[in-house]
């Protein structure tokens, strides 16, 4: 076992030198202001209170410095898992009551024993269930009802909900009681964060800026309307006047907790820490191998489920809620120079700084003000190009995608993902279970053979030749049988049927049974089965159960010694 | 539209003869014999009145004779699909209302409906979701589950339950109760007609019997049983010293039926009856095929479930039961002759008289009898070789299949089905997720390219050239971006990353994202990606979306134009 391979921090540590650490410490600075409304804000939407979401930014985060393999992910609460968090646990108890905290904290340990198990069991290729355009429908899906839930705190009204008939509903009955001081410093909030991001940073790159200046002064401006925000707030007391504030944050270090060991909630609670596992494991890799990519690294897949799995154990234990690697706070953290994990180790130490000595600056924060950030954020999620993309491209990955934002929108996040995944598979198999396979016939003069439909090739009435290009598997071996059903039944001369497999990589058990009917039925009317080019690792698994000696007739090396030994005229 | 594609008495009836028909009828005649006490007790094991089963085997094999394309298939009552009915409609009500009639025909119902749409919509690929393994296990799980659940009529107890070990324990709790006379009965009709299967075949051929002869009377051995033990029951009135006996059957045409509204009801048997509907299918299609290839016929599994819907569809307005096509049954009815679906029209009309005019001579049928012979029945479909020959030839296929089996033994069909399904999908994800991948180099002086690993080739530190051999789509487009990622971070001269598609038969579009990916990453590293020998039908979809535009290189028509073009010395 190589112990730096679970150990990545043994692998850039030892080399750590003052440069790095300053370039390190300058990311984790930007990250921590970034990271302080974003924590609560995600901590709001997942129903918790807001300290939650910075505890979840703390231990989370070292453990993923010791053990995690890509040098910029910044891992803490991100907005599609929070709702997801939400989703599951709401489903459970009402947000409300003590009892919500609790099974929060199962969930993000649960889904913390799922992905460390995932990991060491290397069962990653789970994550390939979810194909893109399932996480892109699920995405866009989550970004509207996340962005719709969050229109309550800009009117300054109470509504819940978990899909978009339900919240709509509710926003329009509880419109007659909106607060307008809510309203009018929400929706003032938002402009000026649309704004910003739609117009400021081109104005900037006009008026002569850099780039990347441009980028950085776009990301900043959620920080800038939390301080001007919390300053008005505090200033004129609109608490008084009714305006949600995120009130007092209790100060110190995260409290120690135990998840529960109530068997009925674990029973409750597993498919939903097992969706929100998967969903953020592929959020976080594809994040960690983008950047990666940028300076030629790799991040280990395995790894990484390590990695994050322990980063939540750390979050269930130190009262936090599920976490992974966020997409635009990494982002930042690779621009602004993080050159190594340390960069996040960094980060949670500035958080702790905050928890610490500056809650009392949160006091007034407005609640109306993070919602709006929220709503910011996740409209950037919703891709509208890459639904046109799919639709271009293939009209059966659009309706799996499809079909995943209608149940994630009507159903909720679980029901949506789960269909989604099941229409995948379904049109998987269907595409599979229909091969492509060619009669093929020999090419005068030469040792190669052909489609007959397409090329002049020689053909004879007593040996048929079939070529199929696909593995042979469960999902498309009555598909075979059917077809050389079909094609007997039309050859009323035929004596030889021979099937080339230079194409099948696999044979399962389900097409080894098809095999043995077909080479059964065509014994009973008089019809020779072979094969050819049977690869050698298919050609071992045929040995094991002697299908060799049961085939009728023989396996050729090549489908031109089947030919010359076969065809009208030799002697059989 | 064909019209004789969707009904295929057209096609055999305008040629109709007296010879065919003697034949069909003789069919016919010994199929009724042996259809009579089956549908009895396939009515029994569902929990349903005797004369339910009876019902099942007029209208749908009227039906099937219309629309089936098999000409020796004996469509009614099977044990498997009794089992089932059993199972889901048990979950919902008591055995012993009114209201387990009702359910059990909305369940038929269902189920027609479903086969018809599945046949009209050619939805008949869902059936290959259902892999060999898991079918076989299943089926000896369902075998052990039945066999045992008789016992209770063996001994003349009563007792319930729907999986192995709450059977066990409820057999054995009322074993105290047990009825002698019943246990003598049963017991003898048991080892009786094990003998007959085992020894009476054998024997026969060895006195110098046919090998036809020594079957046929072995397969008649049930219904002397049948009469044998009716007459005993009959003359010393045992139904008075405690034998259970079938008792009096109502005669007359079967009642019309209507299937109920009821909303809720038809949620909650949905998936029982979508699995009964293709586990049905299954059996059927597979019988229908190895009896129509022993005439070099073919049948059309797209209008074989057009056949099978409308039959259930008929079964449940005349008050029966699911059906499909039995094996045994069927067998039997080739074998004797039967040449048309007319002999299962005559059967249904041997049924018809039988059921009209001789349900007196079943009164005094013992129970016990019937359970002998279910008991018999099923036991030959536990296939101790499938198992065996499945562990040897796959552990991967093997554990799809043990996992059924368990699950069904222990939670029940539905739960074992799912289990087993579920399963067979992961391994195939699994399986697929990590295609078989080579370098390739150039074979000096020749336009091959082969494995660097394998064969003496020559290569370029410039030039990179990946030949994937398989699909790409959602299960390995991930690990296709590791792998390249890995492949990369190794080669620090490399300018060119060249794939080789010539077994690429589809590309999806999560493969699709992926491969974008995969050339804005090496972009980013300044290394160009090219494609090579791309097929026809995914170079179109690749163009309906610019991809070749996007591309950092260029699609190459061969390989070897890549390699002359890139490798090092020439202009780039």
């Amino acid at each position: 076992m190589n112990i730096k391979k679970y150990l990545p921090i043994l692998e850039w540590l030892p080399s750590y030198r003052l440069a790095i650490f300053n370039q390190d410490l300058m990311a984790a600075m930007i990250v921590t202001v970034m990271l302080v409304p974003q924590s609560l804000a995600y901590a709001m939407l997942a129903g918790l209170p807001p300290e939650v979401g910075l505890y979840a930014s703390i231990a989370p985060l070292l453990i993923y410095a010791v053990l995690g393999t890509s040098s910029a992910l910044s891992v803490g609460p991100v907005a599609v898992i929070a709702l997801m968090t939400a989703a599951t646990a709401g489903m459970i108890v009402s947000p409300d009551g003590d009892a919500y905290l609790t099974t929060v904290i199962l969930l993000t340990f649960m889904s913390g024993v799922m992905l460390t198990l995932m990991g060491l069991f290397r069962l990653g290729f789970l994550a390939n269930f979810l194909s893109h355009p399932v996480i892109s429908g699920f995405i866009t899906a989550s970004a509207i009802i996340i962005a719709v839930g969050q229109f309550k705190h800009l009117l300054g009204v109470s509504v819940s909900g978990h899909n978009l008939p339900d919240l709509l509903l509710a926003l329009v009955k509880a419109l007659p009681d909106l607060n307008l001081m809510t309203l009018l410093m929400g929706s003032g909030t938002l402009l000026f964060l649309y704004a910003s991001r739609r117009w400021l940073g081109p104005f900037l790159t006009q008026l002569g800026f850099s780039q990347v200046i441009a980028n950085s002064v776009g990301r900043l401006s959620p920080i800038l309307a939390v301080v001007v925000t919390t300053a008005i707030a505090a200033y004129f007391t609109l608490n008084e006047q009714g305006v949600a504030v995120v009130g007092s944050v209790p100060a110190g270090l995260p409290p120690l907790a135990m998840p529960s060991t109530d068997v009925g909630l674990w029973q409750q609670l597993w498919v939903g820490a097992l969706l929100i596992s998967i969903v953020g494991f592929v959020e976080s890799v594809s994040v960690g191998q983008t950047l990666a990519a940028k300076r030629r690294e790799r991040i280990d897949p395995d790894q990484e489920l390590i990695g994050l799995g322990c980063a939540n154990l750390g979050a269930a234990v130190s009262t936090g809620m599920p976490v992974t690697g966020g997409f635009s706070r990494s982002v930042v953290n690779f621009d602004a120079g993080a050159r190594t994990p340390a960069a996040g180790a960094f980060t949670a130490l500035g958080i702790l700084v905050v928890i610490l000595w500056f809650t009392p600056l949160l006091q007034t924060l407005p609640i109306a003000t993070l919602a709006a950030t929220i709503i910011i954020a996740v409209l950037s999620l919703i891709d509208i190009h890459a639904i046109k993309h799919t639709w271009r491209y293939s009209k059966a990955d659009f309706s799996a995608m499809l079909l995943t934002v209608v149940i994630t929108l009507l159903q909720g996040v679980e029901a949506g993902i789960l269909s989604g995944v099941g229409l995948s598979l379904a049109l998987h198999i269907y595409r599979t279970s229909r091969p492509h396979t060619a009669v093929v016939g020999r090419v005068a003069g030469s040792e190669h053979f052909r489609n007959i439909e397409r090329h002049t090739v020689e053909t004879s009435p007593n040996v048929l030749i079939i070529r199929v290009d696909e593995s042979l598997y469960f999902a498309n071996a009555r598909y075979l049988e059917d077809q050389i059903q079909a094609l007997v039944s039309q050859s009323p001369e035929l004596q030889h049927l021979v099937i080339s497999c230079q194409a099948v990589n696999l044979i399962d058990a389900s097409a080894l049974d098809s095999l043995e009917s077909i080479n059964a039925r065509l014994k009973d009317t008089g019809i020779k089965l072979h094969l050819a080019e049977v690869k050698g690792p298919v050609m071992d698994r045929l040995e094991w159960v002697e299908f060799p000696e049961q085939l009728s007739g023989e396996i050729f090396i090549s489908t031109f010694a089947a030919w010359q030994r076969l065809k009208r005229g030799d002697k059989d």
